[in-house]
């Protein structure tokens, strides 16, 4: 089945708001066997979302819509698909009393406006709503499925998760998609690419590289009428980059460097503090953005400046015969912390922290260095002079880092 | 003039990425006269992408795309924009020059398929990249314009800023959008909404209300022939915004927390540190992204649990008493850091980290102190149970509180 997702709303159109509905439902699709063929953006304008769900059913079979389900003026979805269907749309009392009963759970009255939000045209049934006041639409026609969400992500992911997946799940049995996604890291993509090179141009199962702030990552994507023969299909390209790129793979499917590092971590009883110098609390950031990062993470100090670094425990001297940004700096701020905060593993970062040069070095020069008391790995790093980039990239270099150096060493 | 934006990249339909530069260039076109009319997404397909440029030289004046300017074979922008025109690339000897600078100046040679990035058509000219390897195309034929630019936002912006906006700027004259953006913490979007009401619903200058994680923002937007008319209907908006809110701003336009602070402690020449719990870096994250912060921030320090606390310099004896989680241990972190870190101001965070409760006090629970050492302000949060919501949250409201002291005392 093929699919198209339109987000609805003159704010997405002005850059007021980031669709992020679409992305979230796109990802949602690959498993239930839908093709996306499609995402647009319409602003809250009748003839433009007519003449958008006209063309929608001509070249999809499902339309997935977010927005434009309120009661105000400008809220048009309902009406577009009306005048779209040529169908009339009536006020439903069943949806009415449901419209009044969440306002009175709230100790207020509806609204006299939002009685709008209670329409349905013949070939629409609603999709309720615990989460909000906008009902939803799923409308059927000649063979073609009209899916309508409302647009805040909290109302929209509630009534994907409850209603609309399972309702669709049951419809759909045809064709089922299965994606691997690989991670690397170490290899450029044109050398991955070119270790890999005969399993592109395959339609199915489809190999696609993609650069990314943490690497390189590899999908392989495969149809089949089943799980179990899709799966089939990707074990031989998956075995093959096993074989070609082992020692680069960090990690699989939606993992980031920080979960790779806390599972890590947490399946042998590893504790982990940071040192940070050029990366400005980034890395420690990521590493808290896992949720229970508290049972393993004891503590990250942010150093902006050499005589931070010396009052955190980093010898003065040291730090003037190598300078702040070199090796044996970061050797030293990793050891350093480790020991303070009592951790078992102790990570540093130090580089030239931008916006200029510092000690004569340039703004993109980066060391790294990740140690447990006896073991240490170093890296230089050499990246585009940007401050951004130093910040995206040296955090998740140094937690790649830090996961090779457990899996080494245990 | 009318335009649209096309984000390409079989990622976006798959929902492995969601597309933030169709929404970042989209708040850009107002202020430039452009209206944009579509916002589509295709995937890394030769005749779906080629269709889609046919169809914006029919409906559009200038078509933005993002991605596809890769090395690898699934980059497919240049070729399909090559088809849709009916032009045949040729390699650029003066980009293949560009591009090998580039490898060289990271200490490696291009790899051989990265030269595909070097094509032209006749009526594309090439933009410089300084970001990455992906320079992007700007085409001209018969009225219409197509700027293509790379898809990893950081290269993306850049290319946007320093070329792409400038080069419009030129060519486009006729009527004038200015915008100003006030932003507003401490109040609700409903009293906010009270105390202006009289400026909703008037079209031209239209004043929109928004609620973000900084606080809630006004927007007016006012058109005209040029600069000076449009910034006189904005005016008296601005000006009542002033009278009735004041207290209530803290920033303007792009202005973020961190920005604004960096901008108030610059001017007096004031030096900040920081010590954070249950944010775990985010606001230190968030004062670094500022470039020439290394000229006031002095460091930071992340404690993710009481013993960490204590090894940094907070009296073990005082948290036992009042609990880490307390207004008592914010501002004794505080005034820790800022004398330990010889800062001029101090900012601490402390609160429930998650995932669970502590010291039995509920996730959502925080605690900000920020102190000159004479002067400190409190603050007790109680947010929504939720980890990102806290991370997101917290660091935002931290940083008004000190632009607040900073702005008191001086």
């Amino acid at each position: 089945m093929k699919a198209e997702i339109m987000g609805i709303g003159t704010e997405l159109l002005m850059g007021e708001l980031t669709d992020t509905n679409s992305s979230w439902i796109a990802s949602r699709l690959p498993a239930l066997g839908i093709e996306l063929q499609w995402v647009s953006i319409t602003g809250d304008d009748l003839p433009k979302l007519t003449e958008a769900f006209k063309r929608g059913m001509e070249r999809s079979d499902i339309i997935f819509t977010t927005g434009g389900l309120g009661p105000t003026q400008d809220d048009l979805t309902r009406e577009a698909i009306a005048s779209a269907l040529e169908e009339t749309p009536v006020i439903q009392q069943e949806v009415v009393d449901d419209l009044e009963r969440y306002f009175a759970a709230r100790g207020t009255s509806m609204p006299q406006h939002n009685i709008k939000q209670a329409n349905l045209i013949p070939s629409a049934k609603w999709i309720i709503n615990k989460n909000g006041t906008a009902p939803g639409w799923w409308t059927e026609r000649d063979g073609k499925i009209i899916i309508c969400m409302p647009g805040p992500p909290g109302e929209n992911r509630a009534m994907w998760e409850e209603q609309v997946e399972p309702e669709l799940a049951n419809l759909i049995e045809d064709e089922v998609t299965i994606t691997r996604n690989i991670k690397t890291m170490g290899m450029s993509e044109g050398a991955v690419d070119e270790v890999i090179s005969e399993f592109f141009g395959i339609e199915n199962p489809y190999l696609g590289i993609y650069s990314k702030a943490d690497g390189i990552h590899l999908r392989v994507i495969a149809r089949a009428k089943d799980g179990v023969s899709a799966l089939a299909m990707i074990q031989p390209v998956e075995r093959a980059i096993h074989e070609r790129l082992g020692p680069y793979i960090w990690g699989y499917d939606d993992e980031t460097p920080e979960q790779s590092v806390g599972k890590s971590l947490t399946e042998r009883g590893l504790t982990l503090a940071v040192m940070e110098m050029c990366t400005g609390g980034a890395l420690t950031n990521a590493i808290t953005n896992v949720p229970n990062s508290i049972s393993y993470f004891k503590g990250g100090i942010i150093a902006h400046e050499d005589t931070t670094l010396s009052a955190t425990g980093v010898p003065k001297a040291e730090m003037e015969r190598y300078g702040v940004v070199s090796q044996h700096t970061a050797n030293t701020m990793a050891d350093t912390v480790r020991r303070n905060l009592n951790a078992d593993l102790g990570v540093a970062v130090t580089g030239v922290p931008g916006p200029g040069e510092f000690e004569g070095k340039p703004l993109g020069l980066a060391y790294i260095s990740v140690t447990n008391g006896h073991q240490t790995r170093e890296l230089e790093m050499r990246l585009p002079p940007r401050q951004v980039t130093i910040k995206r990239r040296v955090p998740n270099q140094a937690l790649i880092e830090l996961r090779r150096l457990i899996e080494e060493t245990s």
